[in-house]
């Protein structure tokens, strides 16, 4: 028995993979985030379910020790990937430091699965060449470094910033953005109630307002090709 | 019926989701790529299979419309996640272009698997807030910007830049970055075969040498973790 760190994709539970699937049927104890669907969790007939919510970073760390070195099939279930901006790598640390036998299974990101599913491809060959991925909401609370965001190439992905897009969109024009360069807001993707958002700059804060989370902004003329293939649909239709 | 853009993931079955399944088991037409692994593809049993192989993209594009307007269930697979450097969007355009209704399904991209698979987080508290995505070996030969890349910060993940990570890494220490900073190489992530070289700027070309693609670069602070944990495992058991 051993510890599997696993990635539950972006929450549509089709988006699930094969072994994670196995693996969280097959646990004595589940430890999930608030993010998976409760038609996976459930999949976990006979394990302990623990919801993450309201436990501190540590306090899970503790758990899949304890459990772990009780000889218990452990899953922790994290929402998207566990290793882009998923803590994936705190944990893994704690078990290999208590000599813990563990198991890493990738998930869909968030990262991938949102622009797919919102029809923007982060590269495209003559569009964008380069993505840069960051977090909106950094974890000692410091700003982003605007200046040098602004004369990034390519894509630009910001997780965990929809909230504050007005101080974001204006502080790269402000640092030399252009404000009619495209812009995307893409909400809950692969979950029911999914939108997406499409502008520019200039305007994606106000059109995206009141969007729910988890939700990407995508900065970059990637962004505009949703637009476009919409329309090329409807043209077709 | 409608033509599906679907990612198989980074190469194990198990990293398959569970909808990619289910369409390649339903699918009347098969085109797929030459990373898919062959247990997939031969889950679909009544599918007409297409090797990617040998076909310009603009062929692809052509087989796709072909089939999707004659109302079969088409399943275009591609290896890794369809929008990370998969070229999904120019197929995604040429289906809107003609008015064939399409599926997206995501997949683990090898961005995301072969960071977890090796240890190694893109991002982790601490270490690296940041990550930049690019393609060592660009669509129109040009070389990369080293001087930019030198100067950014956080985590770089090269794509197709492992045959030349030799010239890659001494650009970027010709151009301010240390030679002691951490590197990695992950390749054929969650395959049988999967190896992971583990070095610096200055060491990893030679490390790294000759193992076989596909192969992601990794540099940054992030790539030591996979030491250390690795280390920790060891000294525990």
């Amino acid at each position: 028995m051993s510890v599997a760190i696993v990635g539950a994709g972006p929450g549509d539970p089709g988006l699930v993979t094969v072994r994670a699937l196995e693996l969280v049927e097959a646990s004595d104890v589940l430890v999930y985030d608030r993010l998976v669907s409760r038609e996976l969790v459930e999949r976990a007939t006979r394990a302990v379910r623990i919801a993450r919510d309201g436990l501190t970073q540590r306090e899970v760390n503790e758990l899949l020790v304890h459990h772990g070195r009780h000889g218990r099939a452990v899953v922790r279930l994290k929402g998207g990937d566990p290793f882009v901006f998923g803590r994936g790598g705190e944990e893994l640390e704690a078990l290999a430091e208590a000599g813990i036998p563990y198991e890493v299974v990738p998930g869909v990101s968030t990262l991938t699965a949102a622009p797919a599913l919102a029809g923007i491809p982060l590269t495209q060959r003559g569009v964008a060449a380069q993505v840069t991925v960051l977090t909106g909401t950094t974890a000692d609370g410091s700003d982003l470094d605007y200046a040098r965001l602004a004369g990034t190439p390519g894509t630009l992905v910001i997780f965990m910033g929809a909230h504050r897009l007005a101080w974001i969109a204006a502080n790269l024009i402000l640092n030399g953005r252009h404000a009619d360069e495209p812009a995307a807001v893409a909400s809950r993707l692969s979950l029911p109630d999914a939108r997406v958002a499409v502008g520019t700059l200039g305007t994606i804060a106000a059109t995206a307002a009141g969007l729910p989370s988890p939700a990407l902004v995508i900065v970059g003329d990637v962004a505009a090709l949703a637009t476009q293939r919409r329309r090329a649909a409807k043209e077709a239709a």
